[in-house]
């Protein structure tokens, strides 16, 4: 029995050292992509891009090896695989999800479809500039074309009722657009009513708080403290993460070495603000992750969607509630001096918290923010039901847009043409965003219950007990658990988007009296 | 014979696409080791080592897959191969040294010395730190074993007639012992008399202008003006490199993504003002090489030798004549300001050509820094030649600074184990430094007489003649020839020591009045 314990093993840490090159890779693409968005010379983009297409297909050869499929074979056929623990049978499950995915698409494909991205993005940029869907049209049906025919085959892969699905799987594992559909239908009204009776209510919010000039140096002295508040260490000699300028903010890293970027606007402070606090719950995520699944599948988020919910929960259920902001006031008070003196709590409260239907979907609104995602996940089943032309997307897009948040889309750049995502073939991705919101919703009502004097803590300045929460229910759990899954041994209960909903009820009864 | 030269075509592209793969690895390498020292937050080390490791082990497989051994034999077996120009012989020839070498050595032995590297460099800094060579000196050992054991088996390869030879022939192609010895012996001997006279003249140089406080935002002032000087561009919208600050100032990079880093310290500010002149002259070789050499063995530089010529041109032959520092001045003047009022040319410009026999390499002056490089040399060879045994290192290394330099080793810290090169295992790469100056005295003399008025154009702040030069004579010829050919077909003479040390005695003997 040993002699086959050992045998079992041994074909397990042969799995495991596969994987451990091929996130390597990953790793190190990740430091290539930072590099070209915040410190590449500009010149240097076509070596980068060779560079990351090289390291893309060294990762994609690692993982598409045969031996990988024999490996994988052998230990389900094995009559001890059943000694295996629950954890080395969820690395295994997901090691042979990325396995097949990767050895199901054909090369050519794969590459066409890289190929394809670069040129669609290419021409989504200059139609963008112009305004003119005419130049970028072609291109979008070519990517959805080629995403069409990947998502057929994973459909077999994946065992999903539609394309479509396969295509959600991808970033919400067995989320299926059914499902989605079901909790997105009840948030749209949900969110809607809250919309109108803001739109109904006589309070009026004044945002001039938000215009004032503040210099990139203080904003730069913000950021810092938001970044000791969350202990997203980048300054001392063991520190983990950096935090750097780029056009758009993002986060990328692994364990110890994590990075978010911000993007500072002199006359809109709280844009870097929110960055900070945004990229920084992605980055506590990435770097809470237990150390012992380091080069493991079992090292990475559980979703898309999850890891939303952490950089959304500390952007906006902590960062913009009262309490937060009535710590984080007398900070900025000091940091901004004279233009800042006198400012009102509840105004800069409120001020942070307009709702304000708006053509932009990286702009929107807490309450709003829902509705540009529903009408980007519609129209995506549209697309991939066959239900909706290249040619009617436009006018379908402005009219959802009127149809749900009442905003008359002038020019198809504010309107289809606004993200990069379908370009870069990015289809069933957004769901992810609102989903995120979702889970937060449920988390947060989780939280308030086992967080003594919840409210008190975080007026305190104190982010320990949160991010102590986070890390044990979630950060912790690495990629053991679907999304899904995850949340029910978090919450207890099933995907629901009630707490969300009564959280914004609740919320936004109070800011705007109705 | 159409498709025998199609044949012929097909087999010699599938070796250069083989190098492209391979050479594109190196490259992302050389940004996660850049990053590693100028961004990386510490913590990220453990996986940094773990990603520079899996590329190096990526590109080793892509060189020595087997297949290239049989394209290389088809080729080599062809009746049209005297079809192939010059340049893709050469291509050819240099992939064949590369695969050579990379295939004879076993893959024990390569991951061996890897692995002993890791660990000679760490008791090496312990060592330094504790000042005691006994800490060091076991680990030194297993790396010198490990090192003659590969050089054995590259002797056969490369053909030559030492172990050392085949290790020299890694930095400085075809160079032997032998010729080295050749030319150091009368460069000992041209130095020692240089040195001789200086010490005997009257002349006392004041070297207080040198620790004048210069603030480090000066300082970067200072750098942006170099940089201009030489072209070398790190601001506009299509730049190709980038000024960082690190402990130990380097250049890497390729073609339209060359970087270079600094180190100011406030009360040494020419440490920084040569280190960006060196730093960027490595910086203009790697801009320069042609671009129709990319992603082969062509586009890269012809030595390590011919490398540090560049570098060593700009910060000494050009940063510290008479009419650069003459150019110069003013601008520091200007920069900053009061410390430096009243300043004059004549003191400035022998305050940077002080000479100071020292025990320190990396400070030595322009006279005796070949010295320091004689050393290193000779010890290189006794250890190789089995004359010396570790035990005699220190006392070896004591004498022969006492001998040549007259100054007495305090400690093994400031002695035999000053510098990181031998820990790291890189023996036979010393000789380069002091070649890149003997080159430089035959470069710099045929150059005086290719451009008209010289020193007039040095003094004008007009570097485009010189850039030109380097570039015709040196950067357009990329790896195309070997050390001692390119500087042949460049000066028309052999390899000699005689310009270098006239250039010396010429330069000193106004400086010192001898």
């Amino acid at each position: 029995m040993l002699g086959l314990n050992n045998e079992i093993q041994s074909l397990y840490d042969s799995i495991l050292t596969k994987y451990k090159e091929a996130i390597i890779l990953q790793t190190a693409s990740s430091i290539l992509h930072w590099d070209m968005e915040t410190k590449m010379p500009p010149r240097g983009i076509e070596l980068r891009s060779q560079q990351l297409s090289v390291l893309e297909l060294a990762g994609h050869k690692v993982i598409t090896n045969p031996q990988n499929g024999r490996l994988l074979d052998s230990i389900e056929k094995h009559p001890n695989k059943y000694f295996l623990s629950n954890q080395q049978v969820r690395n295994l499950y997901l090691f042979k999800k990325v396995y097949d995915e990767n050895t199901k698409l054909p090369d050519s494909l794969v590459s066409e479809t890289a190929k394809q991205q670069t040129i669609s993005i290419n021409t989504w940029k200059k139609a963008k500039a112009a305004k003119d869907y005419n130049i970028f049209k072609e291109d979008l049906k070519k990517i959805i074309e080629l995403k069409l025919e990947a998502a057929e085959i994973l459909m077999d892969v994946k065992g999903t009722k539609t394309p479509y699905d396969a295509l959600l799987d991808s970033y919400e594992s067995k989320m299926s657009a059914e499902k989605i559909n079901r909790i997105f239908n009840i948030m749209k009204k949900g969110l809607i009513e809250v919309i109108n009776k803001i739109n109904d209510s006589e309070k009026k919010i004044n945002t001039e708080i938000l215009e004032i000039k503040v210099p990139v140096n203080d904003q730069k002295k913000i950021s810092q403290i938001l970044m000791d508040y969350l202990g997203y260490d980048i300054l001392s000699g063991v520190a983990g993460g950096r935090l750097d300028e780029t056009e758009h903010p993002f986060t990328t890293g692994y364990y110890d070495d994590v990075r978010i970027t911000t993007h500072y606007y002199e006359d809109k402070f709280t844009s870097s603000f929110y960055s900070v606090l945004h990229e920084g719950g992605h980055a506590l995520y990435n770097q809470n992750i237990p150390k012992e699944y380091m080069y493991q599948p079992l090292g990475e988020a559980s979703s898309y969607g999850i890891h939303e919910s952490q950089s959304r929960m500390i952007e906006n259920l902590i960062g913009r509630s009262p309490e937060f902001v009535s710590y984080i006031l007398p900070n900025l008070k000091k940091i901004i001096g004279k233009p800042f003196k006198g400012i009102k709590l509840r105004d800069f409260y409120e001020a942070v918290n307009v709702v304000s239907p708006s053509k932009i979907r990286v702009e929107a609104d807490e309450v709003t923010y829902g509705l540009h995602i529903i009408i980007r996940f519609e129209i995506e089943q549209m697309i991939f039901n066959g239900e909706a032309s290249i040619e009617e997307l436009p006018q379908i897009w402005n009219q959802k847009y009127f149809d749900y948040l009442g905003v008359q889309i002038e020019n198809d750049s504010e309107g289809i043409m606004q993200d990069t995502h379908w370009a870069s073939g990015l289809f069933g991705y957004f769901p992810s965003y609102a989903l995120g919101n979702i889970y937060d919703g449920m988390f947060y009502k989780k939280m308030k219950r086992d967080i003594p004097k919840f409210k008190k803590v975080i007026k305190s300045g104190n982010f320990i007990p949160i991010k102590q929460w986070l890390k044990n229910n979630i950060h912790s759990k690495g990629n053991l658990y679907d999304p899904e899954d995850l949340i029910k041994l978090v919450t207890g209960e099933n995907l629901t988007v009630k707490p969300y909903l009564e959280y914004l009820e609740r919320k936004f009864s109070k800011i705007y009296n109705f």
